[in-house]
């Protein structure tokens, strides 16, 4: 596909605020004009929270002949351009979702949603939630009864507050409290996850207020206590003026003197493609999933039509209330767009840079400029393949580039740093790497619970599982595809298999939409084929390989409620026949969710899935058993998800990559007994840290 | 540890020839005195082919206390120097294990082996091997019978022969046959795995000549056929003058304007200490394992007694003669060290390189120089950790840098990539990357089989298992550590577990030697505990958690020769108690092995392991199901195994790391509308590829 041929718009409906192509991202005119139409609906002096305004993407009915034109440079058929909306009147329960015409100009449908149905936090709300709780005269009455130094900082931090059943069908919000380091109040940036309090206020969303104070078990039971005078631990401080840093590490750069090897184009205001290296996609960003790739091909050949992180879950081990509902869906209960660090140079990416900016919407229905992101940039991966001909002493040799597209996200104390990475061999992988800072939870001296560590003094970091949702809607060769399995079996012991040591692939079609499981011995693997396209060289049915580390599926109940609501925790992966709107692995409103609106529940229409419109959701988990390491920020722990080719190219797709020549990467020789002369305070020594900017 | 107390010479026993540490690798001088020493003991005209010549490391109670004095700076113990020697008496079947005491410069032991008990292949034996199959008549007449094109190289790797128990007492060699490209016969880089050739010769080692030639069954069941005129299939070259090389990579250096962060200090003349960010250890190199280290420690905490990959087998899936003895061994069977490539500055490491050297021993005890074996250098791993304060804006982020320590191995078509990766929190990994051309055999046209994958016309390149074992000798906080396991299991739903949500951590000591597996389910993890170190913070035993990916085990019948002789391949993890000499998984001499001499016979010993000396034997391994990318040269296929601290230390390690800044890091913004000039043909255009070194 080309730029120009992308930049002009589809011509029948095309208004001014139509954008180039209809998988552009919501320009800042269209959020407006959304809110206006909704708007327009109601009384003129009618007040509105909207949770969320973005594009609505085209049915695929519509969307593949739109895009097989593109690629074949035929006439571009008309799709309108829609916007899906939901919204809350505010200050009150009566919560709406919209799909809005912009082409048309007027709202195609309104609905009233619920009950047990809710929207997502959003940070306006979020900060008002942290100050009803912190004014409450009833809280501020528990914290005086702990006798904190005068001065301290209250820090008041809103948890979504989860399902139990239990008087749950409000929409609120659990705060657990926690206070800034009380010998050092001025330190704005003090870890207050270090001193965490037992009082948990509850706050109702309709009527603004605080409506319950929990009080946190503190010991190894449920038992609680009245507020009582602290002691206060010392503080754990993870900002560098606090720590004696290292001076003994010199600087690695990377340095690309001709450029990049990538090229972005912008399509409108809010499109971009990407292309590298045989590669080609468009980036889309909304609220829920940050980053989504759409068609993304390699050499012309199309290979998948959307990918996205779809939901995540983060289920809390500690069995006692208020803790049983911790479990949090940070894309649908947050927002994985929404909350994106805006990324900053030198700090978050090394080397030769692009960002992408995006615009989202206030709950005011005004646009939000997001600045800075995702990055993209590309990085060396090591040796990419190697052969030495060891009779003629000949290394033919190359280096592995991959292309980053990369976004990180801050949920209050955690963060996740997300990348989709592409390869050189046709390689796709999906990266995260969890960091931040661990939960935390007031513990009484001397108590040990099996559900938790301690990491600082009076610190309890619970155990947890961060159980990954990816979607991948493939698009292998075309539309038609199938789930397959690969088992490797040993041979029976026979005439055939006479020394014992034969042994088969076999592959098995996935018949219906399901939830599948890997097997380690079994060896059995996933593959996606399109089985009506040949490899020329094997006559095997073109495909895409899954590679998913293996994890723990999630440990709650079948009957609780977190296994309910998190639809996808229960399988390696789930196939489903495509439909529309079929996005979230966990449903569309996760906030305080009953489940049975996910992927759970469409694998279970057990449709038709070989040589169909298939979507895969790939899981993939972290077992966190905390340690003290992870505490007061952890080190990044890293979990990736790989496509890799098979059978799909006649041959290594990376053979054509240039040679690893001296000439080309420039590396430099240490001299044998190499000088380290001492540069003491250079970096750092200020305690200045890189990116100070409000999110 | 200093250098300058590391360069004084163990007083006592110190010849001039004794170098200056105890874990120094043989010299050159040591490995002529040593041949010396065991040609002294036999008559003048004795011809001998020695196998290895190493040293032969000291006793671990003679080493800990010498490690020991060296850190507290008191007096060293003095430690005999010795080396092991093994060889042949030449075009004999006496095969000799021998250990020499250079301090007392006598030959302390001398033994002939056997029966059974075979050595390794050497460069020399196998060149030796290539010319005895293509030069003997028989094979000629059969290679006349394909009526190839006159010129055609016909090419013979010899394997080595494996164990089936019919007639393989004697000591041989499994040789296949390919040709290079018929039609283009002075390319000798020509890729002759594209024309494999169905006449295997095997070879004796004693009488050096042909015994048997076998013909390849090349249809779906175990049939022969006579050799007969060949249809010549097209050409399938890896080398860039063969492609049309990519035109739009634009180079990426890695910088290092103040140099690396690492020191190396040369300890005599074969000893290396490499310090970098607080990690220090010693490089060792040897014949089988190549790189070993020693003494491994973090901020003077030891960690590690000695860490090296201690064997591999690469079992194949093909159940018919001759190809069912497939089972290479490539440590005990050729050696790591000895197939070590030549590295070259820009090939193969990118950025500021320190390339260390070794010396081996050859066939006729003369030192043989591996210049460039290991290549030392940091890299650059992403975001080490960050956190963002969603109410100050203010992020705190610093990147993780990497110190790896690389050799790359080519065992005739295969090349491995190892190379042990350190961090900034405390954190080891082990990395292979498998890479290299697919072992390939001849097929009919039209037959397919389910043990292998066509890869180009009439090419089977057959399913193998590649089944990795390291060695971890833990010293955590001393040398009394213990294995344990956690395992995560749901809390029953009761009164303290209302909403079925609990779940807990389990800790099990393993209290004897054996082999365990891991389990997804119960996400079983393994730990390596000194319960006599707690951590100040929690009281937990400080240790180090195992993160091993999950792989399908040795799939051959435990029957088999192939699962007796690796008895490594059936167990995730071994412990063992720690006995001097136990090195090699499988065994000190792997070729034509019967089993019986491994981890497994030693962990049957049932030896107490809580809180003794242990060692640990991590298994890790790739189900390689080939497929047509495989082909001419695979892509890299990347395994890591991890050892990451676990109530180590009090908190995250690399907190003190300097935070990520542009001042430090220097990054490049990408212009909006990037544009790429074309650069065409800049790169590789001549085809060239880099090293062209003889190994």
């Amino acid at each position: 596909m080309s730029a120009d041929q992308m930049s002009y718009a589809p011509s029948a409906a095309a208004g001014k605020q139509i954008p180039a192509h209809p998988l552009c991202p919501v320009t800042a005119a269209e959020i407006k004009q959304s809110a206006h139409l909704i708007r327009s609906l109601y009384p003129a002096n009618t007040d509105f929270a909207f949770k969320v305004i973005t594009l609505e993407e085209p049915e695929k009915a519509h969307l593949v002949p739109y895009l097989d034109a593109e690629h074949s440079r035929g006439r571009l058929p008309q799709i309108d351009r829609k916007t899906f909306v939901c919204y809350y009147l505010r200050n009150t329960d009566k919560f709406h979702e919209a799909i809005v015409n912009l082409s048309q100009q007027r709202v195609e449908s309104n609905v009233r949603l619920g009950p047990n149905v809710h929207g997502p936090g959003d940070w306006e709300e979020i900060l008002l939630v942290e100050k009803i709780a912190l004014e409450d005269e009833g809280v501020k009455a528990e914290i005086a009864k702990l006798g904190l130094p005068e001065g301290t900082a209250v820090i008041s931090d809103p948890w979504i507050y989860g399902s139990d059943g239990i008087n749950d069908d409000r929409r609120m919000y659990q705060c657990f409290l926690y206070m800034r380091d009380p010998n050092d109040p001025s330190n704005m940036d003090s870890n207050h996850y270090a001193f965490p309090l037992a009082i948990s206020p509850v706050v109702d969303c309709v009527d603004l207020k605080v409506i319950r104070i929990d009080m946190c078990p503190t010991g190894a039971d449920h038992a609680t206590k009245e507020a009582q005078a602290l002691w206060v631990p010392p503080p754990n401080e993870y900002t560098p003026e606090h720590q004696k840093l290292r001076t003994d590490l010199k600087p690695l750069n990377v340095v690309q003197p001709e450029g990049t090897s990538f090229k972005v184009t912008k399509v409108g205001e809010t499109g971009q493609i990407i292309e590298w290296q045989k590669w080609s996609f468009r980036v889309g960003y909304n609220q829920r999933e940050g980053v989504v790739l759409y068609d993304v091909r390699y050499a012309g050949r199309s290979l998948f039509y959307r990918l996205a992180l779809s939901d995540m879950n983060i289920p809390y081990a500690d069995p006692r209330a208020p803790f049983h509902k911790k479990a949090a869906f940070d894309l649908g209960d947050a927002g994985a767009g929404a909350m994106a660090n805006n990324l900053k140079l030198g700090c978050d990416c090394l080397g030769s840079i692009h960002y992408l900016s995006a615009v989202l919407a206030t709950a005011h229905g005004e646009p939000m400029p997001m600045e800075n992101v995702v990055c993209v940039h590309e990085q060396d991966a090591g040796i990419g393949w190697k052969h030495t001909n060891y009779r003629t002493g000949r290394a033919a040799v190359v280096r592995s580039r991959e292309l980053v597209v990369q976004s990180i996200i801050t949920v209050a104390n955690y963060e996740y740093i997300m990348a989709f990475m592409f390869n050189q061999a046709g390689e796709m992988t999906y990266e995260v790497r969890a960091t931040g800072i661990i939960s935390t939870q007031p513990i009484d001296e001397g108590v040990e619970v099996p559900w938790g560590t301690i990491v600082h003094p009076g610190v309890l970091a619970v155990h947890h599982q961060h159980i990954f949702s990816l979607r991948v809607d493939p698009a292998i060769d075309g539309h038609a595809n199938r789930l397959v399995y690969d088992e490797i079996h040993p041979m029976p012991v026979s005439a055939f298999n006479p020394h014992g040591v034969g042994y088969t692939v076999s592959e098995t079609t996935v018949p219906e939409s399901a939830g599948l499981d890997t097997d380690y011995d079994a060896a059995r693997t996933f593959k996606v084929l399109n089985a009506a396209s040949r490899n020329p060289v094997n006559g095997k049915a073109v495909g895409y390989r899954i590679h998913v580390p293996g994890f723990q599926k999630m440990l709650a109940h079948p009957d609780s409620f977190h296994h309910k609501r998190a639809e996808f925790a229960d399988h390696n992966v789930y196939v489903t026949r495509y439909r529309d709107g079929e996005l979230y692995a966990g449903g569309r409103y996760t906030n305080q969710s009953r489940g049975g609106a996910g992927v759970r529940a469409w694998a279970a229409r057990r449709d038709a899935v070989v040589d169909a419109d298939i979507v895969l959701w790939l899981q993939f988990g972290l077992q966190h058993v905390t340690r003290a390491e992870d505490f007061p920020v952890m080190p990044c722990e890293v979990i990736r998800v790989s496509l890799k080719p098979v059978n799909f190219f006649p041959a290594n797709p990376a053979l054509d990559v240039p040679p690893s020549t001296q000439a080309f990467n420039r590396s430099t020789l240490v001299a044998e007994r190499h000088r380290q002369p001492a540069v003491e305070g250079r970096v750092g020594e200020d305690g200045a840290v890189c990116c100070s900017s409000k999110l």
